[in-house]
């Protein structure tokens, strides 16, 4: 069996390229992992998720724990044969969702007690139940449970949560055990104060993990605070261990992280968008709501081969938008997920060759190659 | 360019098989065709849609119209490209849906005045404007306006709407006038009355349509009802036309008809069905929604070889029915429409080989080959 282990092939600056080899598959870094909340990324087929390039999804274990349950699905084969993605799949531990999903929720030493939005139940959650479920799951890379404070928040108040959130990182290291082919993330913390930051990872890498996430970015701050964030930790990072921002982003905020060396990312931007009618373009997003598309006989993006750019015209997209069919969130979704893989593709392509810092002014002048 | 013509390939008993020859490709019959309202099979990309095995989809004259509307699709080259459905496109004339969707309607010897259900606007229908509407969508199959009562409605009732419906259709036929590889249909009338249905039938002969459908059927009476007047009806139909039988229905409401001699259904039973969580098979339909489904891992019906069978289990489908994806959707509607057109093919084949009375008997003991 091939067991989990991360290939770095090339480096420009601080952006690296690579593979994570796991007995699912390859994931080609830098990835961006569509996001599959319930056991399906909202409006795709699997195989059409596939289609547009990506390597691995993220599943949330709040909602999968909650809803169809976590035994249920192992008994059902696992989340991959559940949900008929039979490739990697990452999973978060459910603390972020518990927070911004949950009501009436109660953090202890032991864990975090909360109510399920989807029928009210009380519910639990430790790090040892976040990881349970996630190996019940069959989740390929496992992530630790952490308490994620909203900021803004001052220092002590971060720290505090720090403090917390890595006895709960032993924990889940401790519950994770040994699974082979499958990999156990620690998650940074620490807010935008550097210094927190750094300690977080370097208690983390004591406790040693197979990938870094950072996590507790993408909350409210600014786009330069996130990344003076990952300027001060991207650099300590391990060498060879995948590196993970959690829950980002824009595509400019993905390609300003890989330019400060980060590996992976998930957002629900690209499928949420699309259920709303908006559709990225190398331009800038479109939203095809606008009565200016009602009679726009292009395609969303001419340079794009996606099935929504092949087939339809903004004006049926526009239409099929405002109609509230179906079909526009397939459709926009398809488009903006391929989107997202085509940044992908052409990020790896450019730190490959050398030509990264080229390949971000040519995107910042509205050309995605 | 191909003429339409109606090529009749067999026959058992009343029942017939055979080909609607058109420029935009034959349509097998006996055929049913999806609903694809306005502008989209719901919840299926077209491609979907010919995989489920339909030659011909249907379009609503009434939404089109107020939504894009016609002039807007004509001049984005048509219904087919606006879509991206290249074949055959069957619309009707939209007097169904103005009686059953919109408001304050208004009845005159010239047509009928209605409100737009999508933004209340005043609009007007005439069985020429329903022409000129189905001509710059480029419909394939154009219908004549007619007047359509709710039933039960008494002799009288139905006799003078059909006086009506009867030069609303001369004006029809003539608004239509020539167009190559075009066809249009008359509308038999006549509610459930058999004297009334062939004066019907007798009077739209002598007019001259590329084909004859029964209206006014599906909508409120006994399945005995419908059999009863298609065995007064159909055997005075021409047998060098295709038979339509509009709105219908439930499967054995189709395999009834094909029994009595109809080549074409339309109905949105299987793709709204399929959004209510309903998934047919050779047992019954399948409430997905239903409990016991929870932990069901066999597949909706294992003789089926569509998307959602091949790789989804009841319990995926129930747990993605009740968290309300898009998903549940995608996939009942592909099933549902893919086991529509596995009836119709095995109607065309057990009647190319005067096999029909067992295929049928085989049917109502939950057998579909």
């Amino acid at each position: 069996m091939t067991d989990f282990r991360f290939e770095l092939l090339g480096t420009d600056g601080q952006a690296r390229t690579g593979l994570i080899h796991t007995p699912r598959g390859d994931i080609r870094t830098p990835a961006f992992m569509p996001v599959g909340t319930a056991g399906t990324v909202k409006a795709m087929l699997p195989q059409s998720v596939r289609e547009t390039g990506a390597d691995v999804i993220l599943g949330n274990t709040y909602h999968l724990m909650l809803r169809p349950g976590a035994e249920r699905v192992a008994r059902l084969g696992g989340l991959h044969r559940f949900s008929g993605w039979e490739r990697p799949i990452l999973t978060d531990s459910g603390g972020y969702q518990v927070m911004s999903l949950s009501k009436l929720r109660k953090i202890t030493e032991e864990g975090v007690r909360f109510r399920s939005h989807v029928d009210g139940s009380e519910q639990f959650l430790s790090p040892e139940r976040a990881m349970e479920v996630q190996r019940l799951l069959g989740s390929d890379i496992q992530m630790v449970l952490d308490e994620c404070p909203a900021l803004p928040a001052d220092e002590a108040r971060i720290e505090k949560s720090w403090e917390l959130s890595l006895r709960w990182a032993r924990r889940s290291k401790q519950a994770f055990g040994e699974q082979p082919g499958h990999a156990c993330f620690g998650i940074v913390q620490g807010g935008t104060y550097p210094k927190l930051r750094r300690r977080s990872l370097e208690d983390l890498m004591e406790i040693g993990f197979d990938g870094y996430a950072v996590g507790g970015l993408a909350v409210g701050e600014s786009q330069s605070e996130m990344f003076d964030t990952l300027d001060a930790v991207a650099p300590h990072m391990p060498a060879n261990r995948p590196r993970y921002l959690m829950g980002v982003g824009k595509p400019s905020d993905i390609i300003g992280a890989v330019l400060r060396g980060i590996d992976m990312f998930d957002c629900v931007l690209p499928t949420r968008s699309g259920r709303n009618g908006q559709a990225f373009t190398p331009e800038g997003a479109l939203n095809l709501r606008n009565a200016r598309f009602a009679d726009d006989s292009g395609p969303i993006d001419p340079a794009c081969s996606c099935p929504a750019c092949r087939q339809f015209s903004r004006a049926y997209l526009h239409h099929v938008v405002k109609a509230g069919e179906i079909i526009a969130a397939m459709l926009l979704t398809w488009h903006n997920l391929f989107f997202y893989q085509r940044i992908m593709a052409g990020l790896r392509q450019a730190i490959s060759s050398g030509q990264l810092q080229s390949w971000v002014a040519r995107f910042h002048q509205g050309v995605v190659d």
